[in-house]
């Protein structure tokens, strides 16, 4: 069987695009562009990383992105007092604090203080309620991610069965709470399972959809997949490799080789689910900003 | 095959005759007591009913009750004035707002006014979001009462697999969303299906617990049901019935005559899910006037 590779660089790459062309035309009609609030506290190394990546999508589209840096050492009202600032700031259309915080502050606390109108993330229970309502609101960046990459490639979910592993809250939860609502891209049937499931493989192996979010690396395996299946993998795991340059290599929760046999459809790891994720924080920041505008005429 | 009857009526006094107890030795210890407002809108006759239920359900514990009712022709401000009003209320620690709203009124904005902490029907967005974020925040009456009645019948779900017909935003998507969170009374694999699904006949017939919310008189039969299987009627349909004092009867989503025959445990339409939703809208209120206490130490 041959199996399409769901790439997420082209499907990114073309909302990016898409995202670009309808800044520019903004720009000219109305003068203004978009910005983006990123807050980073502390100097973990992957928090470094993904705020630039997301620097560098804002710089390549015409978001103006801007660097709030905070020491690990600030204190909770320091970051407040800033979230306060930048809820008011009327050049600011997105506001992303770079989760995790270091220890000592409330994450919860931080999240709802956020305006939900400029929650990006779409993190904030406001939105993820909204959602799950099916109302609008904004979607969180991973499994809004998900659905664009299965509508890029006309893999219809409506009336299928959708297997979700895992339930976490960026990504098991809220992709769940996506694929139940009504009308296109969605109105698939549901299950997440997770750690306490009994017989997860049965579940999976029924699916018509997989999606693979636990980090657990290549916790997918061909036998867990009904062939002609469709497999979504969320996972982004670090696994020793005495062979790899840095001696270690990415590998998602799915085991790639084997379920491409399989499978319908893939998603790879990396160059699948990841670059959709920042490409949909960009789409949300756009989102908030033609409300804006919405709100000036 | 035994089937055991889960008795919504046994449940709900056993959970208000704990509420009684609780204000009871509140009001002798801080000299207070609870408030609900209920606000009805026009005069639709159901509505009404509902609300009649409530205040007297308030009566018997000793929950204040107030009853605010303005005509079917009031204006939307009027209403949100009123809301308004009540979210600043000291005494009153719940608000519930019955619905369906007449015609004209914007029913989420509405639901939105009312402040979170005074949500004690749990349909604010922000305790949606909370709740399937698994902190801490109002349960959806419904639902809470469903796992309140598992649990008093020491039916464990946890690693269990509960299939949810019906994707509704009072039972089916709230009650999907308590069940996959971790702890006690949860860590199910939930799957919910509705009417796009394909194969709902399949998925139930594989399910340790069914869950019919659709709102279709008897539909889930009894080779839908596993042998064993716990089965949970949240449907209340009316049905012709010339043999009736008024014409009709009220049965559940579930044909109880046959699938009693087939499940280990059912709740019976009337007497099953139904008393327990204004078991924990009381509840509900209870806990949003003990916070306030705390809030007043």
């Amino acid at each position: 069987m041959s199996c399409k590779i769901l790439d997420g660089k082209v499907v990114s790459e073309s909302v990016l695009s898409g995202l670009c062309s309808e800044i520019r035309a903004l720009l000219l009609s109305t003068g203004r562009d978009p910005g983006l609030a990123v807050v980073l506290v502390g100097d973990n190394p992957a928090s470094k990383f993904y705020v630039e990546s997301k620097k560098k999508a804002c710089q390549k589209i015409g978001i103006n992105s801007y660097d709030y840096r905070l020491p690990a050492t600030a204190s909770e009202g320091e970051l407040c007092e800033l979230i306060r600032h930048l809820n008011n700031d009327p050049e600011i259309h997105g506001i992303l604090v770079q989760l995790p915080l270091p220890n000592g502050f409330d994450e919860q606390k931080i999240v709802e203080l956020i305006s939900p109108e400029k929650d990006v993330d779409g993190f904030h229970p406001v939105n993820v309620g909204r959602v799950l309502q099916g109302i609008s609101g904004f979607k969180s960046c991973t499994p809004y991610g998900v659905l664009e990459l299965l509508r890029y490639y006309d893999i219809d979910v409506a009336g299928k069965h959708v297997v979700i592993v895992g339930r976490s809250n960026i990504v098991g939860k809220p992709l769940a709470s996506l694929l139940i609502q009504r009308g296109p891209g969605a109105d698939a049937t549901v299950t997440i399972c997770h750690s306490k499931s009994e017989n997860v493989r049965e579940l999976t192996a029924r699916a018509d959809v997989v999606v693979a979010a636990i980090g657990v690396p290549e916790f997918l395996t061909a036998e867990m997949v009904k062939p002609g299946a469709v497999v979504v993998d969320v996972g982004i795991n670090r696994v020793d490799d005495p062979n790899a340059k840095n001696g270690y290599r990415i590998v998602g929760d799915v085991n790639y080789a084997m379920v491409k046999k399989n499978a319908s459809a893939i998603t790879p790891v990396p160059g699948g689910v990841g670059p959709m994720t920042i490409a949909m924080l960009m789409k949300n920041t756009v989102e908030s900003f033609k409300k804006s505008l919405g709100g000036l005429q």
